[in-house]
């Protein structure tokens, strides 16, 4: 199961950081559904080494690959353009705010230069991405959803930010501290945890539902070999929940399971 | 009631962001109080024109003024040398993160630069500062307290951040978020918490404590006029929260009124 089939009232998909690990397995798993989006957009920093995302694209002419590299404002702006001009007028159904990177650092190796890198890809990166996208989700919005305008979610437009159960200051504590002492990638998710929050308050105007995830422990080059997910099995349930989203679950905090995460 | 008399057990407090606000604040009422600390460590960018604090160092020679650039790491590093001069065999009993600015932004005019520059104030530099200050909280901490060692507090040694409601990301929703729209503020301050909880479970094997705490809406600079506190107000009622402090409240984030605060 691709879990595809939840994206069926989706025309478009923009994925970040789609060249590898969970990202390729997004773009992997929305093509190959049953009900795959119309336009599938892969972003990434190289597209030109990213050979895996290459191939899925040969196979499936729904994917566009565009470069993006999440860091650079300049970047952020003309993949805009190239997104417009594949969405045209339909705008832009679905952002999922997925590239991120893990700069691991403890309380002893910890330095400012790590936090702000991680800072920067984690957090600052999908809230320009978020703020420059705005124009498209919004003209998808407003389009409304094939039965009917009112209610959100990726029928109109949403944006998903990939965070992580890491970022939740409630649950670092106990056991799971101990084991995760990753200064810079836990305070750059439970900042972007923050900038979703905010963001659901700035877009809810437009009707753009806006949401942060936790993908589980995955099997990916962040995940490690010991992870207890597949990809295929993260993507395929959060898909479920994604698919199922509605305005109930604006600015929410949400497991792979669909089960709420405490902040 | 300057609140001071929580700090009895207390023989040393280094507060930073000192010259003005809160910061100035706090130094005053720890001077005047009735069992006012041995040393009131009081940092600041540039002592040269923080005339208020040369004027509150004159007339009580507890105060130490040092030179403090909170976001440069040689800064840092030179101040624990300071300290460590004017602390000697008994380390540091009390660090105060309070130095934080609020670079105003909205959805519409954050920009990369503006968080960084905030995460950088707010979250890095409390981090770096405590890293750097561990070897002297330790050596305070385990000379224990004057009736016995095993409970945390200040009268062995604890890290406060002074954090703020705007940090939590749960509070931020409804009337509350449609008021404070300050993305780069409240991204630094939920990561701030984040930090606090996580160096929390660092430094407890040293019997250090540390937690987060919310001055309340205080008339200063930052607060604007319109705000419900006077400083002395504020500084009074987080004095009796910080006195009364023990291991219950090790990783915590507190309301100036000594409630709990969600995150």
């Amino acid at each position: 199961m691709s879990g595809a089939m939840n994206f069926k009232n989706c025309g478009s998909v923009l994925v970040t950081g789609a060249s590898r690990g969970l990202g390729l397995q997004i773009v992997d798993s929305l093509a190959s559904g049953a009900f795959s989006p119309g336009k599938i957009i892969a972003s990434t920093r190289n597209p030109a080494s990213a050979q895996k995302l290459q191939e899925l694209a040969e196979k499936h002419p729904n994917i566009h690959i565009i470069t993006l590299d999440v860091v650079n404002q300049d970047s952020i702006e003309k993949s805009v353009q190239e997104v417009d001009h594949l969405v045209q007028e339909e705008g832009l159904n679905c952002l999922i705010n997925n590239a991120g990177i893990n700069v691991v650092a403890d309380f002893h190796t910890v330095t400012a230069e790590k936090m702000i890198e991680n800072f920067q890809t984690n957090t600052v990166a999908p809230l320009m991405i978020t703020k420059a996208f705005q124009p498209l989700l919004k003209r998808a919005a407003s389009r409304g959803a094939p039965g009917g305008e009112g209610s959100m979610g990726i029928h109109r437009a949403a944006v998903i930010n990939i965070s992580s159960a890491l970022g939740s200051v409630e649950l670092n504590w106990g056991k799971q501290a101990n084991n995760f002492k990753w200064y810079p990638y836990r305070a750059s998710k439970s900042a972007l945890n923050m900038m979703s929050r905010c963001m659901a308050v700035d877009l809810e105007p437009d009707g753009i539902l806006c949401m942060a995830i936790h993908p589980g422990w995955v099997r990916t080059d962040m995940g490690g070999s010991e992870a207890s997910l597949s990809p295929e099995e993260s993507v395929s349930s959060m898909f479920s929940v994604i698919g199922g989203l509605t305005e109930k679950d604006h600015g929410s905090f949400l497991n792979f399971t669909g089960d709420m995460l405490p902040w």
